[in-house]
């Protein structure tokens, strides 16, 4: 036992010669992205934290719960980061009141509004009483300071969830609560939504709270009907609450912990035994600690604002999706259980890549709970929430997940599962409700190699299930199944019917393009090129001259339909600087904002110009992302966009579900990356500044690199990749990728 | 005020001179059909239920709990009556046990095993204990007694379900559990438990119990290890369970209420409300009152040893769907909620006729539950149980109540969101499970005109949809939406193309018979019309001999393709009288005990022999049913055996989805039934024996009915059936039906 604490120890101290843990707590801002439909999330958590809590504000919320604009509410303990459309969560609310309660309404004006990384401070104006709170992976805690008076209270109210500015079908619907006041500083309950974003079915958030400091009264309340000493109010489909009186002094702070589970009461109560100590900085400094093991897997030489964008967004996609193990109320199982995938199809791009990089251990528990939600629930989720599969955008995306892991050798996971699992997506229909799991309009697409206008989204289904049908290749082929491999590959050819040679725009010719089930096109003057989208329409928040460059896994074939490289090279020229009216003014084609666009600058690497991939992305670093609270091009989606920031700093961006990342143009002078294999990665860009953004010549541990793309074996392999940049553009990686 | 009073009282006392009350409670056997494959209930419950309390025997069990051999566990708190396949509940156990508890078997062998209406007794041998239960709908009450000693035990157990017999597939599986000590007279908690025969999601079982006397001791378990003085254990996804201690007197009895919920232990004990009183017999009097006001919907004149059959058939006909008003936990809502749809497929033949006839109002709430389920859960249940629809044995056969309920003038039905719920069974595929919910191989009977061998149970749904399709099209022709009626009506027709008319049996040429992909037959080398099946099989529960008389909607052209009525009448001469020989010796093909066979009897009407029709219900009746433990045909399928039986005591069989009524062979010298709609109808049978079978003449209020069936709105009009009964076949009623 001893040699082996010695030998624990040696190792223990090697890591930390190896890698030296640095305070990189500065350089998180929870603001960034907070407002300007950024959606971040302000409160506080640990890394894939189950609880997130935070400020709730306004009548109509925004989906991480805070906003610029109307009162405070109180403190919820679920939420989201980085989320558009029906809110989700937003559930058991505690807040500081003085005086009667107004049920309708306790909401008051703030000010002082504080957060850091571990740490969310604010004063209720109100009632001059002030909050902070901190949390950890299943619990939290709250400092409530209250003036001199005999009605101080502490409301749990059990009948909140964010009310949601979206259209009426996603918002959340109440099911029921209950709470118990159990002594003079324990309280427990549960509320039960349904709906929201993902139209899912109710799941239940359960509660319990311990005070340090006993309570002088306690009430408890039923719909609008307070009822002071009531101890108990059960499950009627109502809206509950509990309140603790207090007989305060001046500034007199009150603690209490709470405990959240999906599963029951007692085992909330059982989570709190994470949080050991009473002393809230000490509960604080947990919640940083962790964060700061993560952000220290990259160490940065650099300007302090751009560290600082860049650690933030490690921050921000570290959020999501929620680890829930030994919370599934659904099965037992020995495998790893994660919710809140939301949505992997904006994950799968860019977020999922760089955990697989960064915390492959993570991912690999990621993968094996979205195959054990396969094994119980019948399908992978596009997206899921509180238990619940929903909503599918497009495609399957789960398959590129399982395409990206097995190519990069993420082990441990069973992928001949993972491969029923996919060919289920690809030939099992998904049911009345398409938009929950699995493939939309495939009777369509599996017998006439399209999805037509008969369904909803056809043109986005039809090339999203193109390289998802890639990647069941990618996965049978590495399993050494050439006949589904086979099949797969064709048919992930598909995207090529929808390929109508005839229409033209902005002197380009050739467009991905609606078709009836007669296989007809649509006419010019039924459709645009132009022409966005949501559930209902014919593409999902894209549009044809945006989605006519999706064929991540053909994008040769993708060249020579658009005419050959030049003409490729003209038209992405075109996309990314044509401007077009509309009622706001002038807007680009291409839109950093939104996922469709996330790997298209990177395509000028396929056509030998990596230099023209350098001058989009730095110019979308530049000006899409500060360090303000609108400082990021759009909704966070989980973190997809601070994710797509990071890989591009760095100089290189994926493909997602092949080997591949393409080299762009890294910002940092040097940065180390310490991989989870002990490896680590000395990135170095020498002369890179605002103007050398152009790579000269890229060396690996020496050895040059002439391709303009560099494969996950070599990243994770160690060592140092040098980078020399400069004012103009060379000749280095102008060969196309085949 | 004094007026209304007055109306009122007299309104009671016309009510109490049209329909005496009657105490019918000893014409009940709770024992009859719990052995032999009945698999009925012995335990307490009030009609529709849902707390079902009774034991737990043997180590793999009967569907009901209880077995004849094996020992005893203990007493559950949720069960079903009449089931077969894989079990489903049996979960909150309690047992009075002396000394240490042994959690892998605290078991007993029992004696003096007695159970009435309202209550079920027993001793534990091992223990010198024993127990009496008794159930209200959401509660329970136990009184146990003990010997002397200071080891006088009860246990909850929160680890247990009933095991199966049946295949490992349909076997439950536990989820998680919880529980605590409140008090010393106090405990709570909750099992959570998925799969079983319907492959449903987890459901979860909440209980609150209080005892009488408080206990000297007091201890919980969790897995196998015991922890005395531990008062509480929360969720670890393992068993847990709890026990109180006494130190009693010889026969002490200590008693305990249990308030059962399926949102949380705080409704648990909320719904204990329900029982004023700790007056055991006077619950079971409350229990047996609720019974005996059913039971006085219908009284008779007739044999004691038939009146206990009929009785005790009404006692277990309407024991499901359990009534789960306020229990939904998985959506908020105005419409009441219905759950152990247990089979539809089994209930919609005679079951739910007759609530329909009995307790139309009920039906009405029933039928308003699956519309909320639709209207949620996005399919109404083929079958339902643990708040989850699966599975579906055949058709979509709830579109048949509905049919049933337009055509019979039940109100307060929104029959155009049925109609709407109808299509989507008939036209949107359910997805990847097709035993789910909806109508599998849809794809295949929507384009081609029948489901193919492709799908499992190709012929067995083909038959059955064309009967679902009539449904449409009735519910349609009742709201006038001529166009979804024509559809549907030609669709209806569909079963005809499994019709292959070169395949012969017996002497009989043309039965239904399995179709390829391709349209080419099944060859007589590979299916036989022998050939029973289940869920993989072409033929579920049935075979081609009995499922060629599966056209309820249209049973002339079954005639024609039979060869005319003679050949009609033939075969089903031959259907009745034929012995094939098996493994275990002779059985016929009539096979009533299971639901395929149920209307095959009343087919003779339909080619103008209802003596052929009086002569094989009376022989089922008199042969198959009588007042042993083994009196049932088979499983009783929620009631539906016992349905049926009570139909043909009256005299009369419906066609379900059709307003008519077959007349078979009454009995009962009288038979009154007392409508919700405050008529009554007095059936008298003259001279009806067990040799004067025969209908001679059938007059109603004096007026002769010359044809073999009677309309819905005749019956429930009330007044005088007079049938005259004969020993030799008459004239009457000799035409066919067209």
């Amino acid at each position: 036992m001893k040699r082996l604490a010695l030998v624990n120890f040696l190792l223990f101290v090697s890591v930390i010669l190896l890698h030296a843990q640095t305070d990189l707590t500065k350089y998180v801002d929870p603001w960034i992205g907070t407002d300007g439909g950024g959606n971040t999330f302000p409160g506080s958590c640990v890394p894939f934290g189950m609880v997130k809590a935070g400020p709730v504000c306004g009548q109509k919320n925004r989906n991480s719960g805070w906003d610029k604009d109307g009162n405070i509410h109180g403190f919820s303990h679920v939420n989201l980061s980085g989320l558009g459309g029906g809110c989700k969560y937003g559930n058991v609310l505690f807040a500081p009141v003085v005086g009667e309660i107004n049920i309708q309404d306790y909401s008051s004006p703030r000010r002082n509004e504080k957060a850091e990384l571990g740490i969310y401070e604010v004063e209720l104006q109100k009632y001059n009483t002030s909050a902070r709170l901190t949390a950890l992976n299943r619990s939290t805690m709250h400092e409530y300071s209250f003036p001199e008076g005999t009605e101080s209270k502490i409301l749990v109210d059990l009948g909140t969830f964010l009310a949601s500015l979206a259209s009426v079908n996603e918002q959340q619907i109440f099911v029921g609560s209950e709470v118990r006041i159990i002594s003079d500083h324990e309280m427990e309950g549960y509320t039960r939504i349904r709906n929201g974003w993902n139209k899912g079915n109710a799941y239940t958030v359960y509660f319990y709270a311990v005070f340090d400091t006993p309570a002088a009264d306690y009430g408890t309340w039923k719909g609008d009907k307070m009822m002071p000493g009531v101890k108990e109010q059960f499950d009627t489909n109502e809206k509950t609450g509990a309140y603790f009186t207090y007989h305060t002094k001046d500034k007199q702070s009150i603690k209490f912990k709470v405990g959240i589970s999906y599963l029951s009461v007692g085992k909330a109560k059982a989570n709190l035994s994470e949080m050991t100590t009473w002393n809230f900085d000490e509960v604080k400094e947990q919640c940083v600690a962790v964060w700061n093991k993560l952000l220290n897997k990259v160490h940065l030489k650099g300007s302090e604002e751009n560290k600082k964008i860049f650690y933030t967004a490690l921050y921000h996609s570290h959020m999501q999706p929620a680890d829930k193990i030994g919370e599934n109320s659904k099965w037992q199982s020995d495998q790893p259980y994660y919710d809140d995938f939301y949505a992997i199809w904006d994950t799968f791009r860019a977020s999922h890549p760089l955990f697989t990089l960064l915390t492959p251990s993570i991912q690999a528990d990621m993968l094996r709970s979205l195959l054990d939600i396969y094994r119980y629930d019948g399908y992978m989720p596009d997206a899921r929430s509180g238990d619940d599969n929903g909503r599918v955008q497009g495609g399957s995306n789960c398959d590129i997940l399982f395409a990206d892991a097995i190519r990069k050798g993420i082990r441990g996971i069973d992928y001949q599962l993972a491969l029923e699992a996919m060919i289920k997506n690809a030939e099992v229909p998904p049911g009345g409700n398409e938009q929950k799991q699995g493939r939309g309009g495939i009777p369509d697409y599996n017998t006439k190699g399209y999805v037509s206008t008969k369904y909803e989204r056809s043109a986005s289904r039809t090339m999203e299930y193109g390289n998802c049908d890639y990647a069941i290749y990618t996965v049978a082929s590495e399993l050494s199944q050439p006949e589904i491999a086979k099949k797969y590959l064709n048919r992930s050819k598909n995207w090529q019917n929808l390929w109508n040679p005839d229409i033209e725009s902005l002197g380009f010719k050739g467009f991905v393009w609606p078709r009836r089930e007669d296989g007809s096109w649509l006419s010019e003057s039924e459709f645009s090129v132009f022409k966005n989208g949501t559930w209902p329409d014919i593409f999902y928040e894209t549009y044809s001259w945006e989605m006519s460059f999706y064929a991540p896994h053909d994008i040769n074939k993708l060249i020579e339909l658009c005419g050959g490289k030049d003409t490729f090279i003209d038209r992405l020229d075109t996309f990314f600087s044509y401007q077009r009216s509309n009622r706001r003014g002038y807007i680009g084609l291409f839109q950093i904002s939104n996922e469709p666009s996330f790997l298209i600058p990177c395509l000028y690497n396929y056509a030998g110009r990596p230099d023209k991939t350098a001058e989009i992305t730095r110019r979308a670093l530049r000006e899409q992302y500060n360090t303000t609270r609108t400082g990021l091009p759009g909704n966070d989606d989980s973190g997809s966009m601070s994710a797509w920031y990071i890989f591009h700093a760095l100089g290189f961006f994926p493909n997602a579900g092949q080997d591949i990342y393409l080299f762009s143009s890294p910002i940092f002078e040097e940065a180390t990356i310490f991989f989870e294999n002990k490896n680590k990665l000395e990135i170095r860009a020498k002369n890179a500044s605002e103007a050398n953004i152009y790579i000269q010549s890229v060396k690996l541990n020496e050895k040059p690199i002439n391709v303009n793309f560099i494969k996950h074996s070599d990243l994770i392999s160690g060592g140092t990749l040098e980078f020399v940049m400069g004012p103009k553009p060379s000749k280095w990686g102008n060969n196309e990728i085949r």
